[in-house]
């Protein structure tokens, strides 16, 4: 198993190329909060913008659009009861991050399953949150799209349920024909015949919301980097060593903090050259 | 009557565990908030979130949710005018607050009425501001549940009516069954046969707010240690010593900017051991 | 006509005494803010809070509450077209301000009219704004309440119309049986026989909502001093000095960065002792 | 073709005069956001403030009011389904941004064309974002004000359909009657026989709403400036070189961050006089 090393991460984050646009930096989709957990859609678009993905949309309940507005106004916003709009819409985007918040009632099925009959071939989507649990009683069939689930260890059992002859993770992300993100103390990461392994994290990050900034820092990163799993594990990696530094100086860690680093850890990365 | 000294502190606030995750600090419930006080609900909340508890839910009116969820994204909110959705998930917390800013009408009462009927012998319950007016009128029995109650002064004198043959506050805080914490200048709690008096605190915390912030410290921290007085002692504590702190200059303290620095103390005082 | 100088400020500014409660620094009434100027509600109670008032509530338009939430919780907030409610409520405030962004239509001159009809003789008034406007229609009589008025220089001709006899404007400040403090880029106050005259302000001040800052940092000051008019030399004061402060890096200023001011200003006055 | 340089810029900021009151740093009236973009009303907005404009209103959905009042408290908001209220009040403003977020609906069509229809010859327009491409339909006469266009490179393939026989952009302006900014990473300047060309830039400035912001500059420092065409080109200065000076230290520089400067960097342009 691969370790997730600084070293790595600084082949990983591109320097960005003059004469680009807001286009060349993908443009993400994230369906998430509903009445009760509207902070989830907050917390992942923040991470989303804040990792630099060139534009961001959020699908959610209608009460979530003032706060989401107020903390992120560089954010769009989808009343995810508005089907139609939503489902014109769907096409138009690379990367779409699905399930934070969304919550289990039979609306959050009906929406999770519109996402997914929408999606297309080219398109990358995470599955995190409530979207695994609601993915995981097997009803719903897998998109032409790439997926990547994201579960913690509750969810992870759940989702093993999909793949009852598969023993390891990595035979069922190959029966999943996903990418897996099982969270914990110390994050691994299954795509393919490859297995990563991070090696930051800290207790101090053991608090609501923490995944939901993960998830955002995945699609926004993943909507910039030419390979999706790259994207992937930069945003474990940074996620996790950003929470490590600020934990020096605080018993509790928000998720809303590490978001608000991220900008200046990516540059670092960035002007650290280990391409060679 | 013991002083609560920073010493005690360096021994009450434990260094986090590898290996734990969100469900390991505690699920609080914070009922708080009308349509006039929903101020109360934010700073208890805030509070909360910022002592480390690991999973915060606020029901309150939901004219409150815009300004909660931009200010503390990382809480989830419940609509408490959903009755049935609130008395469904009563029973998932670990620690509750119900008060601050609750108002005294009868939809006040009769919320309160439904958390402590619903409040199981495993919960911890602090009853603050509006709701010790309420319990202190009679009506409602003890719940199987541990109480702690932080009137003001005012809310002192309400609660005495419920002890008449009680004398001191020992006998009073017996005869309720229940942890005392009467704030003022300096802070005294009685728990039991024990007392303890607090040394910190500044007149520039002379400010509306203050309690709710106190509460809500109170709350997270009891969800996150072995005894529920030690988290109520840590919190008395904490609220007051950073008051001071913050007033050396400033000439009022505003109780979101206590909340704000819980992190950095918790963290200081986590990493001085006093332990043997 | 005295100078409101630095050597003054540091006599005015009360040490706060131990054992002193939020109830002994003053209750304060804010009645502004319509559907399209909500955020001279919010810079009124901001500078109001942030000055050191005791307790601050908001009457203002229900379409202003969740910005004024989230901007400073620790308000409360009184839906105006809740009339019974806000009379009920009147008689609990030592200080009440009217007119900032309350708008000239009829609901505003009913509210304007409701609020001074309801006024009694221990409270202060400031009127200010709009409130200003209405009051210069010569419609509603003198309430036995202290008036403050605070018009900038096209206010100031409306309300000269009030006192046709009168030629200078402690003339005018006598017939109106009122305290004026006049706008301007040195600012003067009318008190009886007293005149005073600013000596601070700056250009970089020449903004939208810089009036409502003022008017909230004189009705949290003169809550908390023991006659109004220091109160409000002070805030005018305060005011200015700390704009002149902040546009030696900024170009323009913006009222709420005057108020953020507030708690450090008034504790370096409050520890300059100046009194004997 | 001119460059945009430092030299430049610290003749066209002009130091403000004593004696000089908030009605002498322009009216400017912002029509921008709708449902799903009212982010950019907002980042519109406070870049309109934060360069030093003396009367900002933002004319918007009011689902967009919470945002945008607790962001910029400073703001004035009018409900742009309140059409009477609207067209009433347009006549006051000197400067007025329509465009940002607007959509393409029938609604915006008719909302722009009532704004342009009542524009008077003294008024600056500045056209934007969707407003562009509503404009670019040819259906609207050019009214008798001042108009300025924004083109991202897709709006400027538009718009040059108006300008059939033109081959240059200096031609295609003068056919249109408008200065025109083409925006990209050395974004072009052109009014009347005239061209500029900006000199900064940065691809860490690709992301949404970045244009949004630059917008909200134009308008804001065009009411302040002489000739309009300087408070143009100062804005198309001041946006990149802020833009570069946050990218030395960010991996994306967010439109809100660049707005929050703008009050130092016009301070010290201001300051070093190159009038002579």
């Amino acid at each position: 198993m691969k370790k997730i090393t600084p070293k790595a991460m600084c082949a990983w984050i591109p320097k960005r190329e003059d004469e680009t646009h807001k286009g060349d930096y993908g443009r993400v989709l994230i369906v998430a909060g509903n009445k009760q957990f509207g902070g989830a859609a907050i917390m992942a678009a923040e991470a989303c913008v804040k990792s630099g993905a060139g534009l961001t949309t959020v699908a959610s309940d209608s009460v979530n659009r003032p706060a989401l507005q107020t903390r992120i106004p560089e954010c769009m916003f989808i009343d995810y009861e508005n089907i139609t709009s939503l489902t014109e819409q769907i096409s138009q985007f690379d990367t779409i991050l699905i399930g934070p918040g969304l919550g289990l009632d039979t609306n959050a099925e009906e929406l999770f399953r519109l996402v997914l009959q929408n999606a297309t071939e080219k398109q990358q989507i995470i599955i995190d949150g409530d979207g695994i649990t609601i993915y995981a009683k097997g009803k719903i069939p897998h998109p032409p799209a790439s997926l990547t689930f994201t579960p913690h260890a509750g969810e992870w059992e759940r989702l093993k349920a999909l793949a009852p002859g598969a023993e390891t993770a990595t035979e069922i992300a190959m029966t999943l024909d996903a990418t897996l993100v099982l969270k914990g103390h110390r994050t691994k990461v299954y795509a393919g015949e490859s297995a990563w392994q991070n090696i930051y994290g800290t207790p101090a990050m053991a608090t609501g919301g923490m995944g939901d900034t993960l998830a955002g820092t995945i699609c926004g990163l993943m909507a910039q980097t030419e390979k999706p799993i790259i994207g992937t594990l930069a945003a474990v990696f940074l996620h996790s060593y950003i929470g490590e530094i600020l934990a020096k100086k605080r018993y509790v860690v928000l998720p809303t903090e590490i978001a608000e680093e991220l900008p200046t850890y990516l540059k670092i990365f960035s002007e650290t050259d280990e391409h060679a």
